[in-house]
């Protein structure tokens, strides 16, 4: 059968994988791949810079390299480390939770808002986006200007996902992306609240990989 | 649990039908959503013109009323018809296989090339893919002309499959669409002969419907 | 010598016939061919949602056939019902209000605003100007948030068109267009008050069948 | 009643501003507005460059200071000379035959092909067309590379017409546009030959003119 | 060796082109061209409108002819007046301090701001930046509202441009571009105030004139 | 005075540091700073996937830190590795040459060509390109399929441009950029033969550097 859909978490911080992989929970079915949830040892224990998302590449390369019997991969850090270098070396579909973040969400909605941690972050998602040739359909990004720690844990995180998913309604958003892999847990509460979807990134790049090794069970 | 991912063939020839079920065998797992596919009554033997595009949007409308246990729709006709209206009037998410189709392929590759079953349908999918603001990433469409009837059977389909594909990747194609609800029996082996991502539109949609069906179990 | 320009109200209110016939007086030249107003008697009332917009295409499309000698057609209602399937079985020009509304308002300045009757059509909108690809002329769009019954006749309407107008040109808006078939009445009058170009999209649009009427006289 | 639209040949060749006045006869009726053709005397005998192009702003401006009772200008040459400083002294509408023969014939084919006289010309209409912000809709533009004068006379210009419009119809295109002052009387030939749209960018403007100054009388 | 850069200020005012002298002398460097600063003496006092930009554009190129020997010209009006037609005739290259500004800052940020003198040129830099290609980078453009000859020298000159830059950086500006050639004394504090490059359009042209005549050497 | 402008050679073939050095001498003035040219000793021996291109980030910017003294950087790499982490640490400009070469053959010219050396790389500078927001001004990117090292001397090379920059002329490009570091010696030559302004991008890159170091002179 197939083999497994492996997802990396670019950075060292096991809690964040744990996280991930509870998210992902109601993705394993019987039958379906199995999805796999490792740790990048070499990450750094958050990556929050540029810097900090070049020097995962190569290690990200790396682990490719020791699961030959992946179906496809998923990269877990919204600034989508290494993509094109782990697509370049891979014999299996990659897949980034930014690109695959905001194509679901495009799926959902005309005009689409992302919610980054940190503004430090938004000029690298802006390049990212127009790269992607998809601006076009981009309301706006604000930041919760919280840490990727807090964003899955500290109690206001819910209060600002709020305030901030309302100024993105504001600016014209029809539906949300989390721009972070950690903040799976506040999807379906905050979809609740603002009445527009709202899309987990690590959930629709795994997503994405499963209808990949699915479709060549036909 | 979820109720069933409803696949409707919005023309009324019922082997197109069974052809999508098939196809979407890969997609039923143990635990996962129920996916039903219909047939419309009202609608004609084949899509093939705007008129027949536009006269099945109301039947479309009342069929999605006479499904309230859906979970999601998806509209498997590569004109995405009616996605407009129904999506203004159903509670839960409808995608449209033409949508979900190039969403797919821009998961899997930079530029994507088109391959639809007649020229004339041609700037249809031209003035959707504009409106969907991803333009910048088409490489190219170009046409079997075939009959729908014949896409799903004709023992010819296959080499005309292959050299439009080839053509397409001439054009700077990267991955590939099948812009029909028809062909997908011809994915795989069509991707295996050109050596590039091949993305059957109604499997994309499906898939898109599930993610967004498992993700609410989180 | 040319055959009439049949103007179709695709609603059935009468009153909103009868208001563009009086808003096209001025179009009616000796010489020049007659403009017809007739109304769809399949219409609902008012079309104002998606739906509305899409069960009158049918209709319209049978309409067209019992004008055999129509030099034109134009489709008076700002969603452009219809206007793919018209065109697709016309053998004359087939103009659209929203279309010709905003290409006429493009030769009057460089970026221009739309003046909507609700916010509800606001999205219906922009994915038409999208697919038109012209999004980098127009400066906004912002509702009145009235009835088309009040847009003709509420003596509140102009102070409400005044306070639009005003706030699309804080947004950069050089020229206006009225995004609804029947608020002929205050083009002139709002365009005096704000002194940038208005145009009414009817007359926009029976300007551009004239024209192609006249131009085969040569 | 409404003023005469003054029609500016912007070159020195009175034959041409006879022809302009012969293919603008159909727009001349009871009631209507006076169509005035005029020669710019300080133009030179064909607008062919650029510096030609520049050359004949300042008279242009001047020149229409001489009609005060003008109720719209067009400036009757494919390069638009002169509209953006035209239109900033006018207190009137003022049209340029460039850009409305092509938003014209954006509404009346999705993807519009150019005709021009001169590769010379090409650059300049492209860049004009990124101005105008409508460049997806350009399906190409392709020279005949005859003279002004030939293009209005010369017995091998049909021919040469065909074989470009067939090309352009090739490139995608839907409709034409005639890229030259001159051509008006190969429109009808054309357009039946071709079987798509032809546009004569004067007809066009002056249409444009007429809309502006019919619907003030309302 | 290489002849002169011929900078050209299409104004009057020798105290303009005396700024522009003063601001450049750092770019005069022993063994590279001499860079010649001249006024054109048929230019109007100050280039403000659009007008003003056509009138120049004869006396433009025939003050080029007048300068055989230059290795490259500079057209020092942020308008960047005559910019076709000098480059149509000229042999060797012409930059105009609009398009060079605007580059020169895209290789400092992704998104910049341009600083007006005057809020009635906004459009005409609007326009130009649009027929580049180049708007997505475009934060916004902002107007002191100040003359010409106050931008050189007013006392609260300064105060205002830290206010204007201030409000682009708010509107997304991460570099700015002062839009006038005689700002260049504000450059270096400006950029010290704001933390962000600022470019002087004149010295960003007259860079890529050296690097093009420097270029030849190798 | 102003430190050196550092020029980078991410891989470490000093014979290629070498040619930059000698295709800069012109670059070196009295008076102007200082052009140091520098090989990544932990570079690969050429930059020749996207491996190679990220492998590079990390030395990169650590030797950047090695030179505190520098008024600006070039990374002298057509894929610009680490552009975006040597700007996020760098306090002075950092220059790529892809980025520099593009801009400055854009005020040149209104459609460029690329010659790459192998067709590996189209897909990354296109990704890059479409990010900077000027893909409308590319008429297009051919390749020839050479290595790096023989494009700086093989004696076929020169043969190879001239075809290759004459398929692009016919694609629409009026100047191209040499998509290379190492080819500089062939920019004269190729220009003289081809009548169309030819780049040299690393001569681009230092151009701006040079500028941005000597406008803090004034």
């Amino acid at each position: 059968m197939s083999g497994p859909i492996v997802v990396i978490n670019p950075n060292s911080n096991q809690a964040v994988t744990d996280g991930l992989d509870r998210a992902l929970a109601p993705f394993r079915l019987d039958g379906g791949p199995e999805i796999k949830c490792v740790t990048l040892a070499e990450g750094p224990f958050g990556v929050e810079s540029q810097v900090h998302s070049d020097q995962v590449v190569l290690p990200l390369v790396n682990l490719l390299g020791q699961h030959p019997d992946a179906s496809a991969f998923v990269i877990a850090c919204y600034s989508d480390p290494g993509i094109d270098a782990c697509r370049s070396v891979s014999p299996v579909p990659v897949f980034g939770i930014q690109e695959s973040g905001v194509l679901t969400a495009l799926s959902r909605a005309d005009r689409i808002g992302i919610v980054a941690i940190s503004g430090a972050s938004e000029k690298r998602h802006r390049l990212y986006m127009r790269r992607m040739g998809i601006s076009d359909r981009i309301a706006g990004e604000r930041a919760l200007n919280i840490t990727v720690d807090e964003s899955a844990r500290g109690s206001g995180t819910f209060a600002r996902l709020q305030e901030i998913g309302n100024r993105l309604i504001e600016d014209g958003a029809e539906a949300l992306v989390l721009g972070c892999a950690g903040m799976a847990l506040h999807r379906a509460p905050l979809e609740a609240e603002l009445g527009i979807p709202v899309i987990d990134p690590t959930q629709a790049a795994v997503t994405a990989a499963l209808g990949a090794v699915l479709a060549k069970r036909f």
